[in-house]
């Protein structure tokens, strides 16, 4: 359902796109009965209402009854495959081509350095300027490690193409930028890359989940995300990554740990990759933050992919144009892109009391974030998100910019910093 | 209190141990009604029995209800510095030397890599032939990729002192042993490793949290330990790390992410190390999993660490006695040392059909664990284990001895295998 917004619109249309909504009952799926306007979901997503539940019983049960014999019996030591397969499908990957573990700054560390070593020649790591900064402390490091064998090279977004020569390694992007919301066309450059005999590796934490990710359409070769933005996994829950089947054999784990190992519990002396995917496991898995993440997944996997990329599509679209007619004469600019496809689940606008704006906000209810040095950023989950919820922030933000409340919560926060 | 065990031990003289036991009363803390002899601590904790009411307010209100907010409001972003706090006490360290991050792996890659790039006309990681398998790989992954640079020295225990020249850089050690229980000196070798030039990393994985460990009167450098055996937070637990605060202007994080920026949020393109020890953080913590680690460390730190460590001794020893006077018969062999200060709270007993007796013991009710190629292994955390769980082990294993389960219990095995 593509949606068609009238010349005019009011929050009884709102509710009536609301009404027709194909995702609205996976909204009740979540604990969202706060009176809260959550537009950070792109930062730390909602609860799902089985998780508590889900979480006792590994806690009370798998771990407090079962004992280490969980380890097997209740398949914990299985988990980062089962639910790597289960992302998979959300990432438009292969069963066997994603694996939940580390965090995302981890893996881009193991997935950048396995890229590096598989191109030997090449001693590039190409990025973009704006690239999310761990992203780029992470590019770096790897730099550092390779001692002069290895530099980061950081373009502008529309000089990436032409960067693309035959010195560059790795093409590392995040595929939704996280501060403009705006989305890379993720197939024609790892199509570049690939023509470049480069290889693409893609953050996609701010991107799958809430707008379609399809990793073999695209041809891309490496990716990694996070689980506690769109994937409503929880505070600090794990990341997830993939390596192509086409690669699997090629690419190395540079943090070979003993759960890589082809047979763990024999505790060899020598190091045996485990076959394909799990040779990239380093360490013992986080059980319990997998759990959570599950639930959460498999709430993911029950809505229309199309549906939800459609609904990412119309909340933002809704929401630049009531900023478009509500909001620019309080002097808000729009710093996402117009056009849906070029765009994530999210829109910033900058704003020269930003911070204010946001504070002002939160304490109204309406819980978005800010970025310095002037964008406030609001997210719009596909999953939980109200086309009403889109118009009571926008009318939210009307009477905190007539009452001035955005100037009182700045000088108020300056006042705490000085 | 150190026991004095009679010369004719029998239940009801374990059964006045645990009455004067001073530690008994933190038993039950931990969900132990379950009729299990359990002897496989040292692999997976115990489940305390406050976790499960703390975990479940962290994920239904702080993260449910707080939401984003919670980084702050509910100090999620502290948690790894306020734990890391609470484990240096158990460690011997300064509050600003230990931080909980990641997992052992990966922490002691960090590590590793941190050392030799702070010795870098040195070329060796010098490390013992029984290491943990998992501290081994890691070891060869550095070497591998510093690519001709570094090399992987593994020697006989007794070697390790005479083989720390001056190409050494890191003496790369695990303090009690995973398989025999042998325990390192870990004074004398830090002391030797110092006064070589090279730096003492630790793996603490099975002696902290049921033996004494004082990492500043040893004199070591750096060190990482497990958080789910003996400190009981659960499966998967992260585990923490610890750099002397000597050596924290000098040793650089190789995994530089947004987490051990200077100012994470304000989300600067270029890194800026945190001061101290929070420059070691690389991703998003792992918060609900350091919230059941929290609980289970602070019932440590409950505990005298002197009793602690008395009981772990004395738990062994009887069980040691037992063994001898009771499991020789059967082909046992002790294979942990008898003098208490060389071992950690663990017992190794060799024999034949170890996998049997392990498995028939399981079916038993007394649950400890078998290591490759003959090893039964059995852990006895001085927290929650009591010296009758020790008579009663010792007992059952009479009884599977003489009915000859543990034959048909490997029998079964092999069926199932082929």
């Amino acid at each position: 359902m593509t949606l068609t917004f009238p010349d005019v619109i009011d929050r009884a249309c709102c509710d009536e796109f609301d009404r027709a909504d194909p995702l609205a009952d996976l909204r009740r799926r979540f604990d969202v009965d706060d009176g809260i306007i959550y537009l950070d979901g792109n930062s730390l997503g909602r609860l799902p209402t089985d998780t508590p539940a889900r979480v006792a019983r590994l806690i009370g049960t798998e771990w407090g009854k079962g004992l280490v014999r969980s380890w097997t019996d209740a398949e914990w030591m299985h988990s980062p495959r089962r639910l790597g397969a289960k992302i998979a499908r959300l990432v438009g990957a292969g069963d066997d081509e994603v694996l939940v573990t580390d965090s995302t700054s981890i893996d881009l560390f193991k997935l950048g350095v396995g890229a590096l070593q598989a191109r030997p020649r090449r001693p590039v790591i190409l990025t973009e300027h704006t690239n999310f900064p761990s992203d780029l402390y992470i590019a770096d490091s790897i730099a550092r490690l390779f001692d002069g064998r290895v530099r980061v090279r950081r373009v502008a977004r529309h000089e990436l193409r032409a960067a693309l020569d035959d010195q560059v390694a790795v093409l590392l992007l995040t595929h939704v930028d996280f501060r403009t919301g705006e989305r890379h066309d993720m197939r024609a450059l790892s199509d570049a890359a690939r023509s470049a005999g480069a290889l693409s590796l893609w953050d996609l934490s701010h991107s799958a989940g809430a707008i379609p990710v399809d990793l073999t359409a695209a041809g891309a070769d490496l990716a990694t995300g996070c689980g506690y933005k769109y994937l409503n996994g929880g505070p600090g829950a794990p990341a997830y990554l993939f390596v192509t089947r086409r690669l699997q054999a090629e690419l190395t784990n540079p943090i070979a740990g003993w759960l890589g190992h082809a047979s763990p519990f024999t505790f060899e002396p020598e190091y045996r990759a485990a076959p394909g995917i799990r040779s990239w496991m380093t360490g013992s898995p986080p059980v319990i933050a997998i759990a959570a993440l599950e639930v959460a997944i498999d709430i993911l996997l029950e809505a229309d992919a199309r549906a939800l990329g459609e609904k990412a599509g119309a909340l933002t679209e809704l929401f630049i144009r009531l900023a478009d007619a509500k909001l620019q004469r309080f002097g808000f600019e729009l710093v996402t892109p117009r056009e849906p496809a070029r765009r994530g689940a999210q829109v910033s606008l900058r704003h020269a009391d930003g911070y204010g704006v946001v504070r002002a906000l939160i304490d109204d209810g309406v819980i978005g974030d800010f970025r310095d040095p002037d964008v406030c950023r609001f997210g719009f989950p596909p999953l939980y998100t109200r086309y009403v919820d889109v118009w009571d922030a926008a009318e939210r933000m009307v009477t905190v910019m007539e009452s001035g409340a955005h100037q009182r919560a700045a000088y108020a926060q300056r006042a705490e910093i000085t």
